[in-house]
C-alpha cells in the first residue's frame, strides 16, 4: 500500500525532513482562516488507497485540533485507507489524575477524542508521569519514541565537561540515562512547589564542580518557572553559565529573558516544537516507527 | 429530574439571565489556561444524577472547543443523567458542500464531534443554507430558535419609517418574514461576489423612500464584507444612515470602523455573541426549548 505524508503548515519543514528521510511522498494541503476565526481546509493530493501520515505537532492544541480533525476527516472522505498522527508533540498529557473533586480529566479527554479520528499515534517523549504507557490515554496503536541519545550525542559533542543537572527526584531516571549515554555525571536538585505557584530548588554542594558546565534537562520547558529556578541555584552556587535543554521548547514570551537574566548559558531543544533554540534533529527517530504503522 | 445548567465565562452574563428565566440554576464551573496555552476545567456544581445545560456559545470556536468538551466529558463522569448544549451562536455551518475537490466538510465533521459529546443541542438562527435543516449535521436532537419577532419589535419600538433591506436574493424570505412581523416595508438589493473576494452590491431606484430609515439585515456579520458593500449603495442612493442589524455580531476589528466610515447608522444585535452593539435580548426565546430538552 503506498503512503503519504501530510502536515500543518507549522510542521511543515520537520514533516519536509521526515518525507526524505522516510521516502514517504509529502502531499500538498491548503490551509485558510476565515476572518471569524474558522478554519477552512483542502486536500490537493490523491489520498485514494493510501495510508496517511499527518504530521502536526500540537503545541497550540486550540489552533490545531481542528485543522488536524478536519484533514483526518477529508481524507478519510478522499479514500485514504488509514489515517496516523505523527504529533513530534503532543499536549493533554499533564492532567493525569484528578487533584481536586470536579477537574476535568484533560489527558483523558483529548486522548479519547484524537483516538476517535486518527488509527494510530507516533510521538516523541511524550509527558508520562503517573501514566506507564500512553495506552492508558489512547485506544489506537501508537510508538513512543525517546530523544535521550540524540541529546546525549548533541552533549558531548559541544559540552566543555558536562555535568547534567535534573531538577528534582522525578527527573532522575530519565537523567542518569542521558548522562549515561554522554558518558557525563548527572546531579539531582530538590524541587519545592509552593502553594501559590512559586518553584524552589536547592543545590547540593557543588565545589567540586566548578570546572565543569552544568545542563539543566527537562522534557517540557513552557513557563520556565523550574529550569529558572534550577538555574538561580546553580548561579547561586557560582557555577559556570549552565546549558539549558528541553525536549519540547514551549518557552512562553518572558521565559527565554528571564533564564539569561538569571545567568543561563546557552538553550538548545529539540526540534519537535519549532524554536530558535532547536539544535537537536530528532526527525531521523521517527523513520522506523513511522514505516511501521504507515505502511 | 432536576436540571443544572453551566457556562463558560464568556457566555456566563447570557447563561446567568437564561438561568433566571428557566428557573434552571446556574452552577460554579473554574477554568484556566495554563502558560503553554492548555486548558483547565474544574466543575464545583453537584451533577449526579441531574441533567445539565452546558450554554456556550461558539463564536471562537477554537477556543471553546476543548473547554467545552471537557466540561462534557467532566460533567458526565460526575454523574450527570444527560448532558445538552444551549449554543446561542453555532459555528462552522458555512461550509455545507465541497466547492473544489478535497475541501473539508468542516460544517459535518464539527457537527459530527459535538454530537459525540453531547445528548442535545438548542441554538438560535443557525446559518442554514444548502442545509434544510440541523439534523442534516447534528444527529442528537435539537431545537432551533428564530430571532425575527425579537428583531421586528426592536424595529418597530426604535426605527422612524423602517425600510428593510436585504443585501441579495438569497435573504428574501427571511427579510420578508422580519417586515411583515414589523410592519414595515422591504427592497432587496443585488449582490454580486467577484473572484477577488470583493463584494458589490447594487440598489435599485431607491427615490420614493428617502423618508424612510433604511435597516439592513443579515444573519452573521463578521467581515461585514456584504454589510459594507450594502451602506456604501445606500449611502450612494442619497438614503438616510442605515441602522446594520445582525444576529450574530462577530463583527472583526475592522469592520465596525469601516461600516460608520462608509456612512451606517446605528449597529444592533441580538445577545447570541457579546458585543458593544446588543440590543436585543433573545435568551427569554431560548426557555421553552431549554426546558423541553434539559428537563
Amino acid at each position: 500500500m503506498s503512503a503519504l505524508m501530510l502536515a500543518l503548515s507549522e510542521t511543515l519543514p520537520f514533516a519536509r525532513h521526515l518525507s526524505e528521510l522516510s521516502g514517504i511522498p509529502l502531499g500538498q494541503i491548503e490551509t485558510r482562516r476565515f476572518p471569524d476565526g474558522e478554519a477552512w481546509v483542502r486536500v490537493e493530493a490523491d489520498c485514494k488507497g493510501r495510508s496517511v501520515a499527518l504530521v502536526v505537532s500540537l503545541d497550540r492544541p486550540d489552533s490545531r485540533l481542528l485543522p488536524l480533525i478536519f484533514l483526518a476527516d477529508a481524507v478519510r472522505d478522499l479514500g485514504a485507507t488509514r489515517v496516523g498522527l505523527v504529533a513530534p508533540y503532543l499536549a493533554y498529557l499533564r492532567q493525569d489524575r484528578r487533584f481536586h473533586t470536579g477537574e476535568a480529566l484533560t489527558s483523558r479527554t483529548f486522548g479519547g477524542l484524537l483516538s476517535r479520528y486518527v488509527d494510530w499515534l507516533v510521538t516523541i517523549d511524550p509527558h508520562l508521569h503517573r501514566y506507564t504507557s500512553l495506552g492508558q490515554v489512547y485506544t489506537i496503536p501508537n510508538r513512543v519514541v525517546h530523544a535521550a541519545e540524540a541529546m546525549a550525542v548533541w552533549i558531548r559533542d559541544h559540552v566543555d565537561r558536562p555535568l547534567l543537572v535534573g531538577p528534582d527526584e522525578e527527573s532522575r531516571q530519565w537523567l542518569a540515562d542521558i548522562a549515561s549515554r554522554a558518558g557525563a555525571p548527572y546531579v539531582i536538585l530538590s524541587k519545592v512547589r509552593h502553594d501559590d505557584g512559586t518553584v524552589e530548588v536547592t543545590a547540593p554542594d557543588l565545589h567540586d564542580h566548578h570546572q565543569q558546565t552544568p545542563v539543566v534537562v527537562d522534557d517540557i520547558v513552557s513557563s520556565a518557572r523550574t529550569m529558572l529556578a534550577t538555574v538561580k541555584a546553580l548561579t547561586g552556587a557560582r557555577m559556570r553559565p549552565a546549558v539549558c535543554m528541553a525536549v519540547h521548547a514551549l518557552f512562553s514570551a518572558q521565559a527565554e529573558e528571564q533564564l539569561r537574566h538569571a545567568g543561563a548559558g546557552r538553550l538548545v531543544s529539540t526540534n519537535t516544537v519549532p524554536h530558535a533554540s532547536n539544535a537537536i534533529d530528532v526527525a531521523p527517530l521517527l523513520v522506523e516507527a513511522v514505516n511501521e504503522l504507515a505502511l
